[in-house]
């Protein structure tokens, strides 16, 4: 990697690129998952793909399922899917799940469960690895969806499990937030969704076969009725997936959202959000790479453990070397522009 | 902030901040009430204060408690406290949580239980905000550790639910890793916790008078037999922390442990691994000071809106922004070394 390309990312198209651009538009299933892998490896050309897709994407309907592990996410994806499917309308699926190789059972699970959609050439299914990039998992399923919106997939649904910084910030960039949710769960899991509660557009109580679901619906609205901070009161739904019971309305929900968003101006609001976070996003994968570049991170942490400096003090000393190394072609880039 | 601030962080100490290394050495618990808010708030001058604080950390033995909800974190914390209370150490605890109006209720429980510790003077007690801070509670429960740790206590604890990348990160710069769990916990918590057990120097069953304990910890003995990665298999032990139950043998492991680290050299490479996550993690809080600075990151939104262009294309836009502002100041700030 050259200093400009870091910096400027304005080398000439690649064929490579060029050709996964052409095979992403056609919707071929090789084109899409080589481009979203190329994306989750944070690969430079990442930014040339993306740029090249940019101008197609804005037609797919977004939509983010998450909750707690167990509520049945992966099953009610299945449904919507099947039921969007029987409309022809096409779908695009981005599994975003913690991955290792202790965990694998029970995620295999779950994808065998969904393997009989993989034969319908009007479903992509891709799980996104949520540790070993770079950049982590936000910044790669952001663009993800992209990839699979350019593709002209209808519909885009990411999973995840509802827990952590990164997974409000996966599902605060799509349209509309299904918080799927199970009758009598504990306090304790009602505490670690709460971030993500705050941003749900529905809630859906699945399995609500069960004792307790009366109850769960209850305490939802009365959580929703004490936050005043939402721009519109989320719908509370009930389903049990696994019967197909509740799927149109959910869909319908989702499609009243969307309605509202449109008619209300709040769908400006939150572009404008999700621009800032990928934005705020690649500075920071940007900085990183400046600063690991020729060695200049390592040598840095190598001097600060022999000195015993602090952090502050040896990223300060990475921030001059950066800042002296691309400043001249920062200021060249600026008069050819 | 000027841009000297943002770049060379080179300004002379406040008054402010001499006065806080003055009282957190002294062990006051205002002054690092008020020093850790500081950090929290990602003030500027936290950088100073690390600065002067970190000639006298390296003392304090730092343990991480992690674990799903309801493994009874709060409660071994407490009961080990009190223990190391007995021999007149003294403990600084940080409780990392999820925080929200919503959970008020089962984050207050676990505060309460632990508050007759409050009173004591050889014992300080600190929850972190996990939301809101600009950088993410990751860098701010780094340098929190730091304080307490210059601040003379002979422990450090620092007590994190166990799921999200976040949460790895925290607890992979303490020394010593304190995985709780407890028998039957099915296999989809196991998948959220997969990161985090990796990490873990010692497995905790706690509530080990419960039912299934001996088949939890042959799925643990087996986890980690089947692990060759890491270069010391972790101990496993059980206990009824509410009973004071295993508390001694914890306590063993961990002295067990960080023998260990000393003696085999893995503490140097710990050391490292744990200042480069902190220098990338103020990295990337400068980028993003540094974009923000001067409206530079707004305006470029605005543009990328207006023109749909893509994130990478804005995000280029803003680093060439900050490399011309800051380049002739780091230029200076070279020639002044």
């Amino acid at each position: 990697m050259t200093e400009s390309d870091v910096v400027a990312g304005s080398e000439a198209l690649s064929t490579e690129i060029a050709a996964l651009v052409v095979g992403v538009r056609a919707r071929q299933p090789r084109a899409i998952g080589r481009a979203i892998s190329l994306i989750e490896d944070r690969r430079h050309s990442r930014g040339q793909l993306i740029g090249e897709l940019y101008s197609h994407i804005g037609r797919a309907r977004v939509i983010g399922i998450t909750g707690p592990p167990g509520a049945g996410k992966s099953t009610l994806v299945d449904r919507l899917t099947r039921r969007l499917r029987e409309d022809d309308e096409t779908v695009g699926i981005l599994a975003v799940d913690p991955t290792s190789p202790f965990s694998g059972g029970a995620i295999l699970g779950d994808r065998i469960r969904m393997q009989n959609l993989y034969t319908d050439p009007g479903v992509f299914i891709r799980s996104m690895a949520t540790r070993g990039a770079m950049g982590g998992v936000t910044p790669a399923t952001h663009d993800a969806v992209d990839v699979l919106d350019a593709a002209g997939f209808d519909w885009v649904l990411v999973e995840t499990v509802g827990v952590g910084q990164d997974e409000v910030d996966i599902v605060r960039s799509v349209e509309t937030v299904l918080l799927v949710t199970v009758p009598g769960l504990g306090d304790d899991i009602q505490a670690i969704k709460a971030g993500i509660m705050e941003i749900a557009d529905v809630f859906v109580i699945n399995k609500a076969d069960r004792d307790g679901v009366e109850r769960t619906y209850r305490d939802l609205q009365m959580m929703v009725s004490m936050d005043e901070g939402t721009a519109r009161r989320p719908q509370i739904l009930k389903a049990v997936a696994v019967r197909n019971e509740g799927i149109e309305e959910i869909l319908s929900a989702v499609r009243d959202h969307r309605r509202w968003l449109r008619e209300s101006g709040e769908l400006a609001g939150r572009r404008r959000r999700h621009l800032r976070l990928r934005v705020e996003n690649i500075l920071k994968e940007h900085v990183l790479a400046m600063a690991e570049e020729s060695g200049g991170l390592e040598s840095a942490l190598e001097r600060g453990l022999n000195a015993l400096s602090d952090p502050y003090a040896v990223a300060d000393s990475v921030i001059r070397g950066v800042l002296r190394r691309h400043a001249p072609s920062a200021q060249r880039a600026e008069t050819e522009e």
